[in-house]
């Protein structure tokens, strides 16, 4: 696919992706309470959106149902930001600092925070349950975001990665961090863009092994950021992986080493994204690439 | 309905309960997580389990299906109990006791906790997802169970409580909490069971009054108990809200002020139920009375 083409169509998804996430502000946080601004301000304060693009990528090459891929998409977005919002709080990993601007905490205190992560993360599910698309396929949507957002997902990884701060992690032990803290939400976007086009099983575990392809080269190429990086391009402080002693792919490899695997499964991914799906995958794999090659 | 009789119905709805929260946690928060572990000493370690109740005993009031009714039941649970960690936590009530034992963050620390409720709370939706019955009363129990506990409901309430601990509440504000923080939650509770058993329109609004009825005659009651009861009978500290300088039904119209609101509050709610459903009512109605006659 050419960069043209694919830098209109991404904006496309784009622009669909903030009008869906608009309209969920409008259902599902209510002006008039001040935690349901804290949401706002985080879920509105810009972001790559990746999650939410995928979502409605997914939909289309499938040529499944668009309006049910838009609600999907803003609540996978809604589950993504609440993962950041109780992430950056003093008891986690205390960051002041979150797409450029103060953090949900710093901006609205504490408790404020904290019941803004807890109501984004309800009212994901309350858009899935809610979208305009058959019962079945809400359910096998909101099965999709609980297993990629819970126990055995994305909160699993949250807590690997904590116990893993005093620890030295060896490369398997990062990848399973990432596995479950990146890659399994990452996977919950694309089963749900699967499940508003009604994908079979054999399409959704070609769509998992493209999910968590995508997912650990996205955090292969965060970890070289974080060294090779500026604040400013990142919009949080840079280097602060290493100044916590973290293990990460680039302390492991080196930026070279780390961006050369990246490399390597980049392309692995996106082969057997092309055998499963020909043509009609070209989008997801310059995306993939997009991800790849990335400086912010 | 016969004090033995009631007693004996609701032993059994209590014995299904804690099955149905028993077979949640083999599924939903696998062993080899602390996080999951911090979850399960939560939502296993007793509670009146009254949500849970409330599910089973409409389902069956209305002969609905069971088994739906049973993970339902087991969802709210865990989202009651995700409210109660997170409520407890440092930024918010700081409770360091909750059911007689150290609270979730006591015991297993801050960050561990905070992913605890996080847990509970996607693996409750995940849960109503999966439950034995076709998807539309899935997505019914979904959307009843988001209402009550996210930003129209019980996060909302939350919040409200927050804001008036700093201010002195007059009734009508007091209302408006308990509405949102309680109700909403017990009203959830009662939808759901009511989408087990594929409720209709007039039955739905015939329960929402019921459960908006018990909900706030629960709380005043528990405001009475904060003043009346004993540490030991309650399982965390009494007189809390009164050294906090909070308003609550008991220092507004004094302990027999509130005692004589909430039995008039009470005999409406349990009218207005008889009136709606007659001789099926009667457990409903036992247990609206059982709550405001309990001291702990």
């Amino acid at each position: 696919m050419e960069s043209a083409e694919y830098k209109k169509q991404y904006d496309e998804y784009l622009a669909r992706a903030e009008k869906a996430l608009n309209q969920a502000c409008e259902r599902y946080l209510p002006e008039g309470s001040d935690v349901c601004r804290a949401a706002r301000y985080s879920l509105l304060g810009g972001g790559k959106r990746i999650r939410a693009v995928l979502v409605l990528a997914v939909c289309d090459m499938l040529h499944g149902n668009a309006e049910a891929a838009e609600q999907f998409a803003a609540a996978v977005e809604m589950l993504h930001c609440y993962s950041l919002i109780h992430d950056d709080l003093p008891c986690m990993d205390n960051d002041d600092m979150r797409r450029g601007k103060p953090s949900c905490h710093k901006a609205f205190g504490e408790s404020t925070a904290m019941l803004a992560g807890d109501v984004l993360l309800t009212e994901a599910f309350e858009a899935v349950a809610g979208a305009p698309t058959p019962a079945s396929v809400c359910v096998h949507a909101a099965q999709a975001l609980g297993a990629g957002a819970g126990s055995r997902g994305m909160v699993y990884g949250q807590e690997l990665d904590l116990k893993y701060e005093a620890l030295a992690a060896a490369e398997e032990q990062l990848r399973l961090i990432h596995r479950h803290k990146t890659g399994a939400l990452i996977n919950a976007a694309i089963q749900m863009g699967g499940a508003a086009a009604q994908a079979d099983e054999v399409q959704r575990k070609a769509l998992e092994a493209y999910a968590y392809g995508i997912g650990l080269v996205f955090q292969i190429v965060d970890d070289v950021l974080d060294v090779t990086g500026t604040a400013e391009q990142l919009g949080k402080p840079i280097g602060s992986d290493s100044e916590n002693g973290k293990t990460t792919f680039a302390t492991l490899f080196g930026v070279d080493g780390a961006m050369q695997l990246a490399e390597k499964l980049n392309d692995e991914t996106c082969t057997a994204l092309r055998d499963a799906f020909g043509e009609k995958s070209a989008f997801l794999e310059q995306l993939a690439r997009t991800l790849l090659n990335r400086r912010s």
